[in-house]
């Protein structure tokens, strides 16, 4: 099957938005082995809306189009549909009784024209909105099959995946089913990844396989065609295990989770708590740690001591550490993780000193890392990474590193590969 | 004059990256007063890349392509373009100097196809990049002009901003110039302040305005285009009194400087330093100011106090106060911020405690927030906020309000006016 995704909005064409949902839509349709060779963008016209549908037609099977189903004026899409496929609107009662409770429960008051998110074109699948009131729909008609979703993401998203793809998977699997695993790795860039296991890229039909890369960790998704989940599973089992004989290393996961939820789940199951003492950091590694509400089980708090001078009055850093050898140092990174531990009574104390640039800083270069772990009764040591990027992504990867070094120690497993980021040669 | 905007990329097509090229163009030709009714993406396949050419030529008289023009066989668009125009692609040796220099000073070898980057249409003008290798162009050929920028956005706004946006202005303003003037606004929804001015917004020509939002600040961009600078910015000042006859409350700044940035440069410039115990925003505030090179000069250090006990431990807060007020308290936010100015040794201290949610903490919904501010020898105080929203809004929130509550501070401004995020409906 082949799609074409047709994204209505003026503000798209303003550019008061991005349109992330094309790019959604297009990975959810990959996965579904449905290919997508046009991404069409054009304002809340009717004229231009049935111009790009018709042409739409001509080129493939299932027409997705996003945006346009709200209450207001500019919302034309539904009756811009019903006009040129010359069916009617009907009531959605489920969504008019939806909305009808949405207002007695808010202070808003319901505006007259709120009931048209509630009207759906005849004949067609309604499809449920999670997370707002317009409702979806899906209808069939003259060899074509025409999909209308809400514009706002966290509406559209919820419903590809919750309802969509269900309806989606019917008409193009025959009876097979859909599996997809997703394995996420950390420790290499995307190409350095992609470049492990390019000779299993190369020759993947089914199953499938994406690489994602988002802020420093990499997902492989894995989805395969089969005649039932087992059958599908064991394809990607095996296809799981050619990848991992490349890149097991740098596994951290599967699913969702990102490598702060890992951590945080490891340190929950183990009833242990952690802080830090943050220099180039500057809190930003407490912050992730706390963005979620497992939090108050596992940090009761941790330090930002970005002078020198703090490091010793408040850390308790000594002096001749800090004289000796230097903020930017090995000594100094594990002297922090010690002392944050002991001040802040944790089971697992970080610490985390560096260059993060532009500038450099006792004659070391920007990117230079130095991450301490201070553990229980275990020896405490320090790890040396070098980060050549710009100041904020120096940052964030010595957020990242200290967040895998504290999952290798949590599983004694090696701290040595944990490095590898070369130079930013842009 | 009417644009069309291409994007070519079987990347887009997957879903791999965010079409975020369309919408930078879309917003600079706004304000160049260009038109743009279609977006279209297409992959790297030289026949379709034809075809939306030629469709857009039927619209538009400038046809804007991004993508493609990297070293790589399935960078396709100069030679596409060049068979397609029937001109000759030619060496620009002020790019291959500069690919050969790059490749002298970097630990890379030269591929041999790297000089592709260096090709250009014949006749074309050269857009220099700034920021990468891949040289832009830009050629009027039989009644239109076709644009060439390279993908990445790092590379491509540059091209733009620096010297497409300059030729453009040549064939669209006939002598006259184009002036624009950024307004940051902060306290206040996009909806709201859309609201507050929408009489402004619905007669606006020329001067034209633009509203953006980005993570909770909001920016008015007002362009004019006249006869000389001069009677630009008249006409732009006329527009911005008007303006801020109604939203004069929530402004804090011209230009590109967010919130923090500008507390930044005000604590600076007046040599003041600054710290903070933070609870339920867990070391976003501290990380958010040491985030750029001037941190060095105004903080030293801060504390993440997320548990009741460390906030008497370590921070020193009274078991009286804890006990007495709650942690979610006026008192217990005014104690934070005195005890972290004196632990810290700095002129302004800032305590940031609530209910980040989703659950509740002392009886006290989540969004509720208390800020408290200790300035040298000012009278404390703290403020109570409540944001109705999902945890990481709420921190978020906390964060940019107590930035705006220091702003108010230093400014001698008064502090009530600065909470107004009501209950998020969704």
């Amino acid at each position: 099957m082949k799609a074409e995704i047709i994204s209505i909005g003026t503000e798209l064409l303003l550019g008061q938005v991005d349109n992330s949902n094309a790019a959604y839509l297009s990975r959810e349709l990959a996965s579904l082995g449905i290919e997508v060779y046009h991404h069409v963008t054009v304002g809340d016209n009717p004229d231009r809306l049935i111009e790009a549908v018709k042409q739409a037609e001509e080129r493939v099977d299932l027409v997705i189009m996003s945006g346009g189903l709200g209450p207001t004026e500019d919302d034309i899409t539904k009756k811009t549909m019903a006009e040129y496929l010359k069916v009617d609107l009907i009531l959605h009662e489920e969504t008019e009784d939806k909305i009808i409770t949405y207002h007695k429960n808010s202070d808003f008051e319901m505006p007259e024209n709120n009931q048209l998110q509630a009207l759906i074109l005849a004949d067609s699948l309604a499809l449920t909105n999670d997370t707002g009131l317009a409702v979806g729909m899906m209808l069939s008609k003259g060899g074509h099959h025409y999909v209308l979703l809400p514009g706002p993401p966290d509406e559209l998203e919820p419903m590809v995946k919750n309802y969509l793809n269900e309806e989606l998977v019917k008409h193009t699997l025959n009876e097979q089913v859909l599996i997809s695993r997703v394995l996420r790795f950390f420790g290499l860039t995307e190409a350095q990844l992609a470049k492990r296991i390019s000779s299993i890229i190369q020759s993947q039909s089914n199953p499938t396989i994406a690489i994602y890369a988002n802020e420093g960790e990499i997902t492989i998704r894995i989805t395969a065609k089969a005649d039932d989940e087992d059958k599908g599973n064991k394809e990607i089992d095996k296809i799981e295990e050619e990848i991992m004989s490349h890149l097991s290393d740098y596994f951290y996961g599967y699913g969702d989770k990102r490598l702060a939820d890992v951590i945080k789940d490891m340190l929950l199951e183990r009833d242990l708590t952690i802080t830090a003492a943050e220099s180039l950091t500057g809190g930003a590694f407490l912050s992730m740690l706390t963005s979620d509400l497992s939090a108050g089980s596992i940090i009761e708090g941790g330090l930002v001591t970005y002078s020198a001078d703090k490091k010793n009055n408040v850390l308790k850093v000594t002096k001749e550490t800090i004289e000796k050898y230097g903020v930017v140092s090995p000594e100094c990174a594990i002297e922090m993780a010690e002392k944050s531990r002991k001040l802040f009574g944790a089971d697992i104390g970080v610490g985390l000193t560096g260059v993060a640039g532009p500038s450099s800083l006792e004659n070391q270069i920007p990117g230079t890392v130095w991450i301490g772990i201070a553990f229980k009764d275990k020896q405490s040591f320090s790890k040396h990474y070098h980060f050549g990027f710009k100041r904020n992504k120096n940052r964030m990867l010595a957020v990242l590193n200290a967040m895998e070094l504290v999952r290798r120690v949590l599983l004694e497993l090696p701290t040595e590969n944990t490095v590898f980021y070369g130079e930013d040669k842009h």
